[in-house]
């Protein structure tokens, strides 16, 4: 047994009006209170993004979405532009330590987190604090190799959301308790992930990302010649699930290469009967979709070229 | 505008192995690392419990639902002796620092939390800590005041717990977001608390509390007289909520002063339709409902007196 190299240090840059860029804190040593309210009740909101060769990715998507998350939750967070100077100070620093020849690399890829607490107990002020850190080797990996999933009920109806704002559903919350458990439930049945679905049957997204399909569509293009429509789906937003960064930067780029895009109500059959399904989250990219249920989804050749394609799309975003 | 005086400083205990009765750590400094799972993800359970006059109140019982907590999200926790033994050093210091006179005084109440995060990233151990601090003043007073309730729908219907365990349903989490919000939304209606309603209608708890409710039914003793039968009514466990502590402890002590137990289902109409109902929980005890959704529940005089004999019968316990 070889034991693992250990990951190298994260960088903290916790927000603070004293440090104009943000202070930097030694995450090898405790940062947090115990009576903060994330650490005891789960309370606050985070985003995750992927920074390639420095540079954060949809950056100002996650920010708004951190923003949003923060009003759903009726936190009361600093304003864009102190977050993005800790990012960047976290990114520089994280690469100056750890990036070898990070002057000149250009792909490199770390992990920022942005994670804002309601602050220790009686406390009037949210914690808020930038983390980078490298990413696990099981989200690459996955991109290549794709994921096998099983469908989980989330136990809320589709119309939840709407009617009842205390459910936080648009919110990325740090109470991913139950998110974990799913994950874990799906791993001890031999399984790699999860998309939920709701109590009357609905398709919803996974514990951490985005579910997104394919359906390819020949037709006579009126001059003999056969015509293939692509066309991108993903379920509608008032079901109740967070809306997805990269989903959201895919689909404009598919649009303009011509993609078709449509938008649920989707059903497991539809899963099923796609050509192509994926995970897509920030960090790990898209993840085909090889099984659901022990069901193999489209053809091995089929999700490798619509990956490929796809794949080379989301490489223009920003 | 004075200010309030400030709450003492919480005493915290971390176990830890190498400290036999719990390594005592410094509230007023941060001691969580900014990567344990608790904060970044609310991945973790806890109990809260009453001491009073330096005696832990239901010991067991809270010792029992965090370990069957841990079980459910497949936490490896310490031995209960462990957590004896730091709980005991949490309160004596704490009394030792803050409760004049505790040598001597037996009425004092001070708030225990147990408190468990899967740990840092990457890490095979569990973070595990004892936090002693003061109750807020808001309990106490609505023990006396009672409070004014709204039901919200929690979304799930009240037989997903049984089917889906990956939402932890029966599990005291750190991802109490939702509860928070919850409480939140109630406020803003000028309300104080909530009761969680299923998507099929039924009665389930409070965000931090179980529901009681009481019936008193007069008959014809069989000798001319007047008999009552006093009635004490719970949602039934398996409609996915929480195993309340204080109810089942309540539980026990009224049968033993003959009150007959009832288990749910039970409907909003039920607790309409109650002589009184009650909010319980390990802090603030028994908090007689005034109002839910702005209807009287019985009368003030019944509340005061049915309140008071279950006070007195709560204070049998333990």
């Amino acid at each position: 047994m070889t034991s693992p190299a250990a990951a190298p240090v994260p960088v903290l840059v916790f927000l603070d009006p004293a440090f104009h860029d943000g202070r930097l804190a030694d995450a090898t040593k405790p940062q947090l209170m115990a009576t903060d309210q994330g650490a005891t009740r789960g309370d606050g909101v985070f985003e995750s993004l992927l920074a390639v060769g420095g540079s954060p990715r949809k950056l100002q998507a996650h920010l708004n979405r951190l923003a949003g998350s923060a009003r759903l939750l009726e936190l009361d967070i600093p304003a864009e532009e102190a977050w993005r100077r800790a990012i960047t100070t976290a990114v520089s620093e994280y690469r100056r330590g750890h990036v070898p020849g990070a002057a000149t690399s250009d792909d490199d890829e770390l992990v920022v987190k942005l994670l804002v607490t309601r602050g220790v107990e009686g406390a009037a002020t949210p914690t808020c604090w930038v983390q980078a850190s490298a990413p696990g080797p099981a989200g690459r990996r996955q991109r290549e190799t794709g994921v096998d999933v099983i469908l989980l009920d989330r136990g809320y109806d589709s119309e939840v959301g709407e009617r009842a704002p205390w459910l936080l559903m648009g919110a990325k919350t740090l109470s991913y308790a139950v998110n974990m458990a799913a994950l874990r439930y799906a791993h001890a049945q031999g399984a790699d992930d999860v998309i939920f679905t709701s109590a009357d049957g609905r398709v919803l997204e996974g514990p951490t990302s985005t579910v997104l399909l394919a359906h390819l569509e020949t037709s006579d293009d009126g001059s003999g010649g056969v015509r293939t429509v692509r066309r991108l789906i993903t379920p509608q937003l008032d079901s109740g699930i967070l809306p997805g960064t990269s989903q959201g930067a895919l689909f404009a780029a598919a649009k303009a290469a011509g993609w078709e895009l449509g938008y649920g109500p989707l059903e497991p059959r539809d899963l099923y009967d796609a050509d192509a399904v994926w995970l897509i989250s920030s960090i790990r990219l898209l993840a085909p979709v090889n099984h659901i249920d022990g069901k193999e989804i489209g053809t091995p050749e089929l999700r490798r070229q619509l990956t490929a394609e796809l794949n080379a799309l989301y490489a223009t975003i920003e």
